[in-house]
């Protein structure tokens, strides 16, 4: 049964038709090394070749297109030091509207100058929640902007939606899928279209250990707070949202830690075996899987990994 | 006018089904990124994905799969502390045939690791090409094995030669077709099918100044040694091969030199924009191509992305 509040699978359907001019269809690899290292069939949605590297392009852009004409006039803004900002600002350009983006002072040199590329006017804060909420207040006030949030927004999950119905497209048949978990974005629109369309496959997360708010909140069927993270995974860095935490406690099935070794060891293992470039944080649905492996065993998984922007010279490897 | 000795298109349409099993259908990558910075329009076949990760295992299945059944039985040799040893030791293993791999003893470890994964016997040799060749000779002698020799085979020549009846396949109309040089066997084949097929074509390759001899040869009209060689390009050491130099004489356009710090820059070109792992002599043809832009202005270019095997705790950024 469909919630009244969130993305119906007809909405999810008009997401992908409408967003389709803005996003790459990105391609499902597979790898018989990694398979048989994982002792299962793994299949890779590789969204580190989608626009701007990652997944955040499909719902920055549904969100943009969804906006009425009067939203439109005054733009959109979002507090991001990643790849949704950059997704944002890019979506907001080929809209032809304004896109503020309030960023950490120390955010790193090459996600500002994305953004900048992208025609997004960076406003830069302190860097603390406090200082990036308060920042981004003003900045809405003083240019009637609408807020985006990375995350916590019906029309971003229903375009993050968009990349499980592509999965399931080519791949119907998946007995789990496996996705990272930051904020819950790209993980509560995966469940969601997963329960729509293959009541049969089973939705997981991989988390870091550094930063495990999602696998506490599923514990203990509360909201918990992330605290000071701290992994090399620095796309999940963020703490569940709201909305997102309640379609996950009802639709995925278990959220699995993995540790920073494991993480940089599967990232290893994209990069050699699969010869592409991945982030950190799409290497932990893969460390999750290498380390549940009588979880997966013999089961057909589909892997999203989520992006590809990663600062080349501090690869940890 | 096809050669009486070298591979014909009909020759090498064979191998092309003769290698089918034994090999990826690499695809052909666009971006839309990298095209506005070299001013032109590149479509890269992305050999990176290959089978061993490189070009090589077209040639060496090839080889391996034309041999008699008597020789079949000995086995094959070469000497290689590249990507040909790990291709040949592969197509042998499926073949359920003995390869014997001929190694400098400071070939890197994960070269090394590469052949005996696929079940090839290593013989180590000191560092230097007489060395290698006594060696080599010395194994032929006593296990009566086959020498397929890296590049200096019309078999491999035919072999590679089947990377570009691809690139046409799916880009018909292009005015140029850029491979890197080392010693000769994908540019001679690339340029044997682009002569075959498409008339309108113009074959070029990328070479490292710090090992130009086929520039030199090219020029001089006389086959180079390439002397001591120094350069990322790891790939591209040899010396161009005499059956190599004599097709690429006739077929190719020009080969164009570049920089370790022009080939080190276009490697992460395609790193950071569109997120695949090459090696850096895959680098040297787009290199080429943004030191030469008046040439390639506006053209429809093919880009052979020769490999991915790279030591990733050494990359050079």
């Amino acid at each position: 049964m469909e919630h009244p509040v969130w993305p119906s699978l007809a909405a999810i359907h008009a997401a992908r038709e409408r967003i389709e001019d803005y996003i790459h269809k990105t391609p499902v690899l597979t790898s018989s090394a990694i398979d048989k290292i994982a002792g299962c069939q793994l299949f890779f949605k590789c969204e580190n070749f989608q626009k701007v590297g990652a997944f955040k392009a499909r719902g920055a852009a549904n969100a943009v297109l969804k906006l009425s004409a009067a939203q439109k006039k005054n733009g959109v803004a979002t507090h991001s030091s990643g790849n949704h900002a950059a997704a944002l600002a890019r979506a907001a350009a080929r809209a032809g509207i304004p896109a503020y983006i309030v960023m950490p002072s120390n955010a790193p040199p090459i996600k500002k100058a994305a953004v900048r590329g992208y025609g997004g006017q960076i406003i830069e804060c302190e860097p603390n929640l406090q200082a990036r909420e308060n920042t981004l207040e003003e900045v809405v006030e003083r240019t009637k902007a609408t807020f985006i949030h990375p995350y916590q927004h019906l029309d971003v999950i229903e375009g993050q939606a968009t990349c499980a119905l592509e999965i399931f497209s080519e791949q119907p048949d998946l007995h789990a899928l496996i996705t990272p978990v930051g904020g819950g974005g790209l993980l509560s629109g995966t469940a969601l279209t997963s329960y729509y369309l293959s009541s049969g496959t089973k939705v997981y997360a991989g988390e870091p250990l550094g930063a495990d708010d999602a696998f506490r909140s599923i514990r203990s069927g509360k909201l918990q707070s992330v605290g000071i993270p701290n992994t090399i995974a620095d796309g999940l860095l963020t703490s569940l949202g709201e909305i997102n935490f309640k379609i996950i406690q009802q639709h995925v099935e278990d959220i699995y830690t993995v540790g920073e070794e494991e993480i940089i060891s599967a990232m290893r293992l994209v990069y050699e075996r699969m010869k592409i470039v991945i982030e950190a944080s799409s290497a932990v649905p893969l460390a999750a899987v290498l380390s549940q492996k009588e979880v997966f065993e013999n089961k057909k998984v589909g892997v999203i990994l989520s992006g590809g922007n990663v600062d080349l010279s501090k690869l940890p490897f």
